[in-house]
């Protein structure tokens, strides 16, 4: 049966997040029926990431063995033209051998995420940022940030809910940075626990409030203790941009 | 009375348009109905520009008079928590004397139209684009941009409802660029005709197929006939960006 790799662009709002329930739009369901509806049959997507209720892709990846051979650009079209009205599109569609595993064979995974601080509240980006409605020490974040790159083990900044056999990751890349209005955090990592960037940054925002400092965090990722993680960012401002193979 | 000058931001994908009309959603309606709830009576809000179903603002700018005297920021929270959850904000609030009028002081309006071209339909940017599904060439939109540059008649480029006095308006820049995934153009003016960018737009666009020259385009202008124009483009790209006082 011949595989063929996708990208994925989402508007998470509107999903349960990632992975198919019954009952419940979810993006991997929401590909997989448009999928169906060209003649296949019932298929199973493979994605890089599952990522959570709420949270947005511009690169997510997912592999699918189909029945019949399609020309990429025809599979690609015909997909978007099924998967409508639903704010989903697929693009970069490549036949690839069995040994391409979308989640497997990843060898790195980069997201953003999105934070507009200041009184006024998004009203185009809503949905689409957190808003934190005063400013933020983006400095004093990065600085604080720069403590938490590296292998660690991150069980301060895992959900009770992770299935990971580990708690220890190598985190590669972990900048804030102010970008326009927003303040945009940048995470790359071979893999992630689940909720770990948006463990971050809630803790971050601690250190963007002045709050704790970068030693403080250092601390907190010390102690392997989930009750010493920020609040969890909501997962509005969440996007999985690029995942790398 | 005192009178309050607001820049306003909206996603106008939900509303019919900014105008108040009875029984639909509109952002006049969504704002004055807001600053009914402050305890203020019925108010009546100038806006700068009417902008049509689907349209949207990063920079409208409106007037209100109000029976009470407030502190700019405390009216701006104040609209902006009543105005949930309506994709609206208002920010730059300001105390302005009776001889500021957003509609009659007005000097110059900015607006942005960004189109999608290319085979991968908008999912993050639903609505917010305008999806052409191939490439077009922006170097020569821009080039035939600049022959409807300054002051004409701009009878072809006017809806059959427009209301202005006159059809003659001088055209300040019309650029075309490419800007990340999009093109975008750039249009300013001291006023517009009703659908004036979006009937521009629609006309560069068979420019950027190579159906029509800048002589073409240019000729269509000088003919002051509604039926040369070409098809007028969605309001899904539009976004009134900044008024100048």
């Amino acid at each position: 049966m011949p595989r063929y790799r996708m990208t994925i662009e989402y508007d998470g709002t509107s999903f349960c997040g990632w992975q198919r329930q019954d009952g419940q739009p979810t993006v991997q369901g929401s590909i997989e029926d448009a999928i169906s509806r060209l003649g296949e049959r019932a298929v199973t997507l493979f994605g890089a990431g599952r990522t959570d209720t709420g949270v947005h892709a511009l690169g997510q990846v997912a592999h699918v063995d189909l029945d019949k051979v399609w020309l990429p650009e025809k599979l690609m079209a015909a997909i978007n033209a099924q998967i409508r009205p639903d704010p989903v599109s697929v693009f970069d569609v490549l036949q690839v051998d069995e040994q391409f595993h979308a989640r497997f064979s990843a060898t790195a995974r980069h997201y953003e995420f999105h934070i507009r601080d200041g009184r006024t509240p998004p009203a185009l980006d809503r949905n689409r940022v957190w808003w934190v409605p005063y400013g933020l020490d983006e400095r004093a974040m990065h600085e604080a940030a720069q403590t938490l790159v590296g292998r660690h083990d991150f069980t301060t900044f895992r959900s009770s809910q992770c299935q990971s056999k580990s708690p220890v990751k190598t985190l590669d890349r972990l900048d804030v940075a102010r970008e326009g209005r927003d303040i945009v955090v940048r995470a790359s990592a071979r893999s992630f626990l689940h909720n770990q960037v948006r463990s971050l940054v809630g803790t971050l925002k601690l250190a963007g409030e002045g709050k704790w400092s970068a030693v403080d965090i250092h601390d907190a990722l010390k102690v392997c203790d989930r009750s010493r993680c920020g609040p969890v960012a909501p997962p509005d401002g969440l996007y999985l941009v690029q995942v790398d193979y």
